[in-house]
């Protein structure tokens, strides 16, 4: 069963908050106190975990470590893949030391970049490639997923160029949309449209 | 007339995307061509803009400039915002970054760090002042949104600190949830999530 899209959101945020009550070494959690920890109702919560068919609720609440397992079994891949970072900047190293210590089966195996005094260094704990190795090195690496931190105009070309060779996931940070055929999953992520929002209802707000 | 979060987030990106147009001596759009662009229908796009009342549509389509500056009266603010990047890594540099040369109302007018090689220089185009004074600089300089990139250990702290201060909306990039009053908006963004969504999809396509 494929699920949609915003509900594999919420598992992965259950998860996150999940792992933070281990960390607190609070054990069981009740749906209620896992939907105020993400500012979200109950019901969605119990509707989302019905969904993956966990339902063993007990008089404490749900077993916070089965619980991360079960979520794991749906939305994690039992093989781990791979990914790099496209274009090493800023943004791109903060991306790659998101990574590091992370639970999941992804791998960030590679970044390029344009840039000579970047090419050939490990940068954030990843070796970077130059940007024309990148269909020999996606192929090599059997990396599936691309994170597009590269400067917006040259997002489009990027994409179609890693589409190419192999990528099907990408996820674009450039502030450009960028169009990938349909076998591709797209997840494109602009922070100018979420400060603008945020800008908007403090606006109203004072009105 | 307080439009619904969504239709926000939609208006900043048909200006982003006008925005293009006009770059490309693009001075007419049709609905489903900005529609194509972002990858909606185009039944939401005109269904927005009667929302927010544009509907002089031409034979050749809308008028780009007009409508950047239609969708600019309804999202922007009449007066000018001030902004603080709370954190200044390498994620809140990249941040800094965007900022520059954008034709919003938003002004970045500070950054907050605790990292004494930091305080009191210029960070990519923006002072950083101690994170000590908060309170003084938000006050003094009018700071009413903050961008919150500190190690995720310290969001909520420093979230219930800032509101204290005056602030009136926050863009969380930590990757745990903050809590705030109900008069202060928040938006969080998790890129795990994102990139966690991505992964599931990848694996789903190839089984």
């Amino acid at each position: 069963m494929r699920l949609p899209a915003k509900t594999v959101e919420r598992l992965s945020e259950y998860r996150r908050t999940l792992l933070e009550c281990l960390s607190e070494k609070k054990n069981y959690i009740f749906s209620h106190e896992l939907a105020a920890r993400l500012h979200i109702t109950a019901v969605q919560v119990r509707r989302d975990l019905m969904l993956i068919g966990y339902s063993s609720v007990q008089r404490k609440g749900y077993d916070v470590k089965e619980l991360i397992d079960t979520i794991g079994t749906i939305i994690d891949s039992t093989e781990s893949l791979n990914v790099a970072i496209i274009g090493i900047g800023n943004f791109g190293r903060a991306l790659a030391a998101y990574f590091k210590g992370k639970r999941s089966k992804l791998n960030l195996v590679a970044s390029f970049d344009t840039d000579p005094q970047k090419i050939n260094k490990v940068i954030a704990g990843v070796k970077c490639y130059p940007h024309n190795e990148l269909e020999k090195i996606i192929k090599e690496l059997n990396i599936k997923i691309a994170i597009l931190t590269v400067p917006p105009e040259f997002g489009k070309e990027t994409a179609e160029e890693i589409v190419r060779y192999g990528i099907k996931g990408i996820l674009n940070f450039t502030t450009i949309p960028v169009n990938v055929p349909s076998w591709v999953f797209l997840e494109e992520y602009d922070m100018i449209t979420s400060i603008e929002k945020v800008a908007y209802f403090v606006k109203e707000n004072q009105l």
